[in-house]
């Protein structure tokens, strides 16, 4: 592993150190179980009782913990603590995870029509279609496919294993993890005669910058039209966004949520896992969606909304779930009860 | 992009032209956006509004909207519009996406003993296992894996990157989308002394002619008997079926839906998106289950059935939610009330 | 198909033989559609109006079905029917689909620097990156994919496709079907100024022994320290474990469940189709989750939870959804009419 000393990561990445710049760093850890070489974070004052028992070497707080931080050891103090901490995993990463060197492994099979940027890195396995545009610095990882016509932007980076069909787009700097499939067919049928009738679909994806893409998550090409996915959209494992959504910048979506064709949502949204969008409607900018929640019609207001039955044990869940099936009836004879001794 | 005259698609297609046959159509697209070169539909009379404002060059139309599509330009009238744009959409993928030539790419792994139909394509890095059965002219896309003994019917295209393990079948004209897999184990295990013992699955799937079968959805090999997907069903993406289920023909499923062991569907039923359907119960034809409902017992009526929480402001849901797990003492009290006022 | 006589079934897996030793037997199935020929099993009293009017050559049973067995022919008396069941089915699938042979196909990637347990068997076109450990007798199917100091101990078969991503480890004896991801990027980041700062996950995943994990499953690596699968654990298909999860020995998830980061699970719990846990909560040992039920909070007593709303047809569900939307008020207006008409 990795050693560093205090000293280098603030030089690196700011923040107030109190203590000295010469202790060693071995590892990024949670309070719980740190040791004298972690260096651990408290994101929330809740978790400041912590704080008295952690073994940590140095912890990154916000000014307002500066003296419970100091009465224990050394401290980092930073205003915004997480994101010092996401900023301290990346610097962290470089370290321990030096970035691979470009080149095209020869197992790779990339088409001499494609256009392969400055410094690409093209893993073993990998297939590279006719007029793929792969962009300097990107890499399609091991066993990855890269259609007829697809667009990485500069830097973006493929898991191994990861599948983007014929004339889809990504931009600069996007993470995409294995078994993700950018651009299979929209679910389209015209119903004819107790049949289904294929509608073909003839437009593709285009995804921004910055966009994380999930394991195993699928976002289907459009219909007609593109499907759109705008910039620093991050999108969690095994998602399914339908043809000719559009979702708007810097909406996060956990994993498992679906998403029907054609909704249209906003920016800086929130979606929890297993959460449900129909198709054909309209989330504003700033709305959250609670996990297990499904949307049913347009959300015009931001704020948040939520719809999960609530979890019980068993027995009363059954009891509850059965009255629930009565529920309009109930109403009704309330409302009886209520008229019989109205004035 | 392509190009083509009104005539010839007339001539191709079929339906009455109201217009000059000469008009050039260079997109298929929506009311919405479209430019005089597009040629749109107007698939439902809920949307006639779009017909005063749009720009597209000609818009396939039913009969009754025949003169308000011709008030405005060119127009193509026909009984049913959406299945006129679907094989519009057909035929113009034919144009745009000219099939690929058979061949057997030479990175791909070919069991001496597998059986290659005529006009098959096994594309780059694809595996095909001994005894397996590739029909005429049917596609083996990028990094796919047909197992020992697998059968895949004439036509039948799988994308990149699709699994379909050992003795597993496809019929013809089936489409495959990419991560599909097909024939993995069903989940199956005896309790014993507290551990779970392997129940081996020995069976296979059994997929019928026409059926399409969406990214990284999966169909799980039976435990004994085979697991059973008869003609024309269609699967949106990330769908799981269980072992030994059986899907009768024509029957559709939206996206993230999962069905339990030995569940038996009718014909020409929908599933909405993200639902559940448990084990060991049947569904008859026709039935229709709503997004996100659980089916946890038989369904022996034709009909459509919900059952999803409604969402609501994070607020008013926390309200109700608490209520409802009281509901049923709330039934009593309401009973108490009736019972000491009832004559 | 193999054929096998009924004394060699019971010299291997014991029980007591009513009938003749030499009954040829050459299908297991279910006592529907059952032949002379093939060996069945009764697992449960409720199935025994079966025996009667079953063909089955042999049937399994209980020692208190033994008399309804043996009066309608051959049978198999043992404590356990459906425990014997899945040991038959394990020896069965040894004789009919014998373990393949070691050696690593010339089209894989193996990296020199990775290390071969004796017997290992590397399919067709996988990769196997430096400092990747896999155990005596392991296999990685065709087209998988194992990162730089990946672990797969003795005896543990990863299926076509399956990708165990750096530094992650698994156990003995596992089984991983096609399409599993394990080790991506947890879903962790900072807001900042509307945006989304990527924390790098510097864990792993770390799974015991005897798992098994299904197709198209997911296990995010760890942000800081691991995620951790315990001894005996059996995943199905299209599971998703987000980061840091911990799932005690001998649980049990069927398809579609999502777990959300940090949550802690006890050991043999059982969770039911599409449920969903948040993050950072504890659940007890022997806790059984049902289907779609969505667990909110910690639950710290073992027992059966449910929380899924009843379907129903969809007039009668719409009625009581839209009254569900007011039960708050409801029980304000019971109150009231309570408070009315006490003495």
């Amino acid at each position: 592993m990795s050693q560093v000393r205090l000293g280098e990561i603030v030089d690196e990445l700011g923040g107030e150190l109190i203590g000295s710049r010469d202790l060693t760093i071995s590892r990024i850890g949670p309070l719980e179980g740190a040791t004298p070489s972690t260096l651990s974070f408290l994101s929330h004052p809740r978790y400041q009782a912590q704080l008295a028992t952690t073994q940590a070497g140095c912890v990154i707080v916000a000014p307002a913990m500066r003296e419970a931080a100091v009465a224990r050891g050394a401290a980092l103090v930073t205003d915004d603590p997480y994101l010092y901490f996401a900023r301290l995993t990346q610097w962290w990463a470089r370290r321990v995870r030096p970035a691979l060197p470009p080149g095209v492994h020869p197992s790779a099979v990339v088409s001499p029509k494609a256009l392969l940027g400055r410094d690409v890195r093209i893993e073993a396995g990998a297939v590279v279609e006719a007029d793929a545009v792969v962009g300097e610095g990107a890499v399609v990882g091991a066993q990855g496919y890269v259609g007829q016509g697809a667009r990485l932007g500069a830097g973006t980076r493929l898991a191994p294993r990861v599948t983007v069909l014929e004339r889809c787009s990504l931009g600069e700097r996007c993470i995409v993890h294995p078994g993700a499939v950018i651009g299979a067919d929209g679910f389209g049928f015209a119903p004819h005669a107790g049949e289904w009738v294929k509608i073909e679909q003839l437009g593709a994806v285009r995804i921004g910058n910055d966009v994380e893409i999930g394991a195993n998550t699928c976002i289907d090409r459009g219909a007609l039209d593109d499907t759109v996915i705008e910039d620093g959209v991050k999108l969690d494992n095994l998602i399914q966004i339908a043809h000719n959504v559009h979702i708007g910048a810097h909406t996060a979506m956990a994993a498992c949520v679906g998403v029907a064709g054609s909704a249209r949502i906003g920016r800086h949204c929130t979606v929890g896992g297993s959460a449900g969008i129909l198709g054909h409607l309209t989330i504003v900018d700033h709305v959250h969606i609670s996990a297990m929640a499904l949307v049913t019609r347009s959300i015009l207001q931001p704020g948040v909304y939520s719809g999960s039955f609530p979890i019980d044990d068993n027995k009363t869940w059954e009891k509850n779930a059965a009255t629930l099936r009565q529920l309009h009836t109930l109403r009704e004879r309330l409302r009886a009860l209520e008229k019989k001794f109205s004035p």
